[in-house]
């Protein structure tokens, strides 16, 4: 299976956001979308749906996309999910919306940070305070305070909002991790939402661990995931919630419809293509994506000698500490001067400095002049 | 160009709530989705989107959909819409909850019923009360009593949600009446959401009349509108709110942006292409929906000619009282003893009886098989 490299035009034509928003002599590694087209079983998929006519409400009946995500899960995570436990939403971010809403006490919600940012503004709109808690620039792992979540439960935080593997510290939690805030959580009878729409993406040397997985987490927590992510198929709307608990499936089914309608049709099926038949292109994307991990580390070495980097042990998005060169925002000289567009560290986290996360599933060429270009703008 | 009717092998394939949740004998007639496959345009642009790998994220830049929508409105319905003033949602429920959350008032909402059921929903999602205006069964007309609507104004509600063309009803919105709606609304300072989803869908004898095309209407309403309703893509999700006014276009232009970012960019381009180009396949479709409803009316004189019908000036979605025929669940009846599967009178105005609505988007054939269904459970 070949992961394919469009060039820039088709580039600029394909991935609207991406690519379609910046100057054309900006080369963009911004937001979190590869540059590779989607695997050939969701693309024959979607072409097929559009072939027949399938453009209508999606069935809402969840038997398929359930024994999709349950396969999938089952060889990729070596975990049992009951396929009548897995519920269509939007996105993501949506499903993170409608557990807040529908499952958590109205009570503060504790958001390690750096964060993926919709999450700072999601919690809010479901009418919850964020309690952020910080992983320091300098912390030796990207793994937040345990003492610290005890201390928000305890001053009356009702949620933690996980995101596991972590976006954008790259870091993969360890089963051990994860038992120790699973225990943190169980003695204060907490509710915890896991993010895991990057778990297909964890890099070789490391391995995802579903904290639904953990004995003791099913009566707490739901899993949000989405093929969206390691498929590239952001516009396409259709993210899953995962429960392993048959009293909180029925919670989310008895809300209001209308806080849960709204998924794609072609979403779905371009997801239940992708759990069932993209196995192959996965591997031959996360083997890619192991080589650009590498081939980032040779030229750091080489053009940002003085750059940290935080091991990536998944995701395509490097978290980059460049304090070292003395910009206060890397991200915004890197665009000026170097005409590549990242995001910068503190959309993540507030009143950070020197930090911006990368975007490297693009080609070696494309990657090495983007470092190039950065170590270049810095330099300047 | 030609309205295709797909065998009931095609159907049962391509639309998958609508054909594929009844049972093999049964007819579906309830969930308002056309058994037509949509415009040739809308299913190019689609196949040309996915063969382009055209998945990722919308672009966030509103020019496109926009001029796509201004154009539309300018050649349908005469109106001048500045392009600037359109954003997508996912779909119109979700418009609606957009549009109450970010500019409504948080106090109760008017919503005149029969409705659309999911509006039942959006209210209390947001935190607001649902008043309910109805109009009653032997009303003369199916508008409701602005006396009322002053009443229910004078006792502290902030928003009518308006659906116009009115679904269930049929009825079509006269300018005068729009006017006057407009006066109390004015005199109250309140607000409109207007759902005019169906203002496509206006058969020969009426004409649409969009709320903001009124004088004095900018400053207080929102049209929340799509093109998936007419060419039939309710699985894509891309909605549109329209404003008239710079600084209601701000308000929710600065809502947090989970509160609106998860339309799907293929539910884009569908209405892109549909709003663009779909002129004559819709001209095509209201002719053959004009022909069903003259059909319907032969039909019924015929077979159940103690019904009543609201007249049916727009939509595919006939709004029959069938007290004369004695069942309180007439959609019950004809389910059950006809295999005919219609949407029951009670879930858009509780407590009715007797009624039901219908959907005539189908085959000649079929239409008349449905009716004969229908006259014979009732008699039997």
């Amino acid at each position: 299976m070949r992961i394919i490299d469009p060039t820039e035009d088709e580039l600029r034509r394909s991935l609207s956001l991406k690519w379609g928003t910046v100057d054309p002599d900006v080369i963009p590694a911004w937001v979190a979308e590869m540059d590779f087209p989607t695997a050939p079983a969701v693309t024959q998929a979607l072409a097929d749906a559009v072939a027949r006519g399938e453009l209508g409400y999606p069935s809402f009946d969840y038997e398929r996309i359930g024994e999709a995500y349950a396969g999938f899960a089952r060889r990729h995570f070596d975990q049992r999910v009951d396929p009548s436990q897995v519920l269509p939403v939007v996105d993501v971010t949506a499903g993170v919306r409608f557990a807040l809403d529908v499952l958590s006490d109205p009570a503060p919600v504790v958001l390690p940070t750096p964060a993926y940012h919709p999450q700072f503004g999601v919690v809010p709109v479901t009418g919850r305070e964020v309690w952020e808690l910080p992983v320091p620039p300098d912390a030796e792992r990207g793994m937040f305070d345990l003492d610290r979540l005890d201390h928000l439960f305890s001053r009356g935080a009702r949620t933690l909002l996980l995101t596991q593997p972590h976006n954008p510290l790259g870091h993969v939690h360890t089963r051990a991790e994860l038992e120790a805030i699973r225990d943190v959580v169980v003695r204060h009878g907490a509710r915890v939402i896991s993010d895991e729409i990057h778990a297909p993406l964890v890099l070789p040397g490391a391995r995802h661990v579903p904290y639904l997985s953990l004995d003791g987490t099913a009566d707490h927590a739901v899993a949000v995931v989405a093929a969206s992510k390691a498929f590239n198929t952001a516009g396409l709307r259709c993210g899953q919630v995962v429960t392993d608990d048959p009293a909180t499936r029925d919670r989310l089914l008895e809300a209001p419809a209308v806080r849960n309608s709204s998924w794609s049709n072609l979403g779905e099926i371009a997801a239940i293509a992708a759990y069932t038949d993209g196995d192959a292109w996965l591997a031959a994307l996360v083997e890619r994506l192991d080589r650009q991990r590498t081939l980032l580390g040779e030229l750091l070495a080489e053009h940002l000698p003085e750059a940290r980097m935080r091991p990536l042990e998944a995701t395509y998005l490097p978290w980059l500490d460049l304090r070292a060169y003395g910009a206060d925002d890397p991200a915004d000289v890197a665009l000026t001067k170097g005409r590549v567009r990242l995001e910068p560290g503190h959309r993540y986290q507030h009143d950070l400095t020197g930090h911006l996360r990368l975007n490297i599933a693009t080609s070696p060429e494309r990657l090495a002049e983007i470092v190039r270009r950065i170590a270049a703008a810095l330099d300047g």
